[in-house]
């Protein structure tokens, strides 16, 4: 083993050895004080959940996300010279372009949640001079999978870290929060070979029209997929092997994000399909970094649903979107703004029982509840 | 009829002959101004649908709703007298007081959504002199529909148009969006009741455990429904009849807030279970008045994925809410605002592809998509 595939996988298992479970008495604390707070117990459904986890991240029970930052790993991908996209590959160099002088989606719903975008070039196929993007990148894109493996185990390792080290820095600069995003084309490809690896859900409930494609696309693809997955298997259960073998560079590089923030215990938004393949990775890699990933939107991709089961997480947002970049994370921050305001800002039961006696002209009833 | 009886039968008339479908044009405009923004066609789903749906309300494409304020309609129910509900009768006055003091689930709500909150008694059963209490009641809550009619029509009537009035004078006031909620122990019993009448639906699925009961509590519950059908029915498919023989003061005057934001033509949010029965109401009095109608969450109350389907509007949040109040527009809010932020700042497909060459040190292929 060279010295830096060495240096980064001990990098690696130092941080799962970092990521310890949610403060049980810190949820538990959260819990019982919720269900003292002026509603029926549990009326406010996944909004206590999520405050309840949140303090289980955090050790306390009261906690503020207004720093928050989306992720967005932008990489190309091999596999695209088999027309597995509706979209030319270019498309990643210049929606990442976009990101960085405004007006995409998840730019747009970044600036209403009030969040800040890192846009980090970690494989796209062009080199980008462009202001503000964070190059990070190993190569240039990854190999085509159905020829051989997307990539060496030194990249996915690196690439990990490399998301490790982003979610470490941000964090380190004060954001509370991290949400997820892409930009890739393919990746909607490279994610359902993923899944298939780790799960071996048969591969044709995993594969869905991406951005948008018309049925003999689809058929290109779905063979694409299915001969990567011959090519390149069969498959340990490794996440990193599945990550190099048939996966993208942003996809590991996201796992690295869902590792590094559970590593710093700050709660990270899953944005849609993609995303939550990353987050599947980190959990296989380490189940203990679920305790700090909230779930977003349920994606119309195919393989979406399939995802979040095995992740045990259930979306919040059922609004059909398919975009990716982390529009859907962006769009649930709101949401976990409002679960925190309820655990901090709502009445407990005993203030709330105020005798309108002191406000009332007339009442009929001798005795307040 | 007695006089005023006619006059609220005139204002009523009125308003549905105010209200006019959605600007197709408008619609199709903002459609097809969505589908050239820099994204795959409909990828932003639910989000696109929203700014559509609005701009059809508004005649405009571009639309902000900055100015927003939640209807608490309040209101006691003469069926509590069957122990139907696990909570007892003055809560409802306590509660208002409160959402007037602060620190409930939907003051807090509302207040991170940058919304004002207009509490109404429209019939609770105490006489309460709150500041910022909006009274504007007809009588102290209503009879035991268990025994006879809740109202007659002339109190349903004068209900509706209350609601009718606060929103038309909300939308006076600069309103740009309204949600909706209510506080009236007892009024999922009401609702169910209702939605019942107005569907013959199978009462046994449209009934739940409230704000919580134990099974015992449920079955009186079933019971007192059951028999307030029997003795009120049977239903014509009149709203205002259904209102009247087996409905709430609080149900009522949403009704109206519906009809009144349709016939004012501004987008209102319509909260859980209770403002859902009375969206159908108004559905069912004036079909063009759904155009203005914008789901937020599925309640966990039983009957509630039933009206929605009876709505034809599919929540965008499953969030396990089951508090009412309101809260679960106000969570809504945001999603809104994301909508038309959206369609407002989006770059055009045509703007967004740039030429990253313009940045880039090396580009690879000659020619761009």
């Amino acid at each position: 083993m060279e010295m830096l595939e060495s240096t980064l996988k001990a990098r690696l298992e130092d941080t799962l050895r970092a990521i310890r479970p949610a403060d049980a008495a810190a949820t538990a604390d959260a819990k019982q004080y919720l269900d003292g707070l002026l509603k029926p117990v549990g009326s406010l459904g996944k909004l206590e959940r999520i405050a309840a986890r949140i303090a289980g991240m955090t050790g306390s029970r009261f906690n503020e996300v207004a720093r928050r930052a989306i992720v967005i790993m932008a990489a190309d991908n091999g596999i695209c010279a088999e027309g597995v996209s509706s979209a030319p590959v270019q498309v990643t160099a210049v929606m990442t372009t976009n990101f960085l002088t405004g007006g995409t989606g998840v730019t747009v719903l970044a600036e209403e949640a009030k969040a800040s975008l890192r846009v980090v070039d970690i494989g796209i196929a062009t080199d980008l001079a462009l202001p503000g993007l964070d190059v990070r990148k190993r190569r240039n894109g990854t190999d085509n999978m159905r020829r051989g493996p997307a990539m060496t185990r030194l990249d996915a390792l690196h690439a990990i870290c490399t998301g490790i080290d982003v979610a470490g820095e941000l964090a380190d600069s004060g954001i509370q929060m991290l949400g997820t995003g892409e930009m890739g084309i393919g990746n909607t490809s490279t994610s359902s070979a993923v899944l298939h690896a780790l799960t071996g859900l048969p591969l044709e409930t995993l594969i869905g029209r991406g951005a948008g494609m018309t049925d003999e696309q689809l058929a290109a693809k779905t063979a694409a997929i299915r001969d990567a997955i011959m090519v390149n298997g069969p498959f340990s259960g490794d996440p990193v092997e599945a990550l190099a073998k048939v996966g993208g560079l942003d996809i590991a590089g996201l796992c690295g994000v869902f590792l590094g923030a559970a590593a710093r215990r700050i709660p990270v938004v899953i944005d849609g399909f993609i995303s939550s393949v990353a987050a599947l990775c980190a959990f296989r890699l380490c189940p203990d970094a679920r305790d700090c990933m909230i779930p977003s939107h349920l994606s119309e991709e195919a393989g979406a649903q399939h995802v979040c089961a095995e992740l045990r997480l259930e979306p919040m947002l059922n609004m059909n979107m398919r975009l990716g970049e982390g529009s859907g994370a962006a769009l649930a921050f709101p949401i976990v703004d409002a679960a925190l305001a309820v655990i901090r800002r709502m009445k407990t039961f005993e203030q709330g029982l105020v005798d309108p006696k002191d406000y009332v002209d007339k009442w009929k009833e001798e005795e307040l509840p």
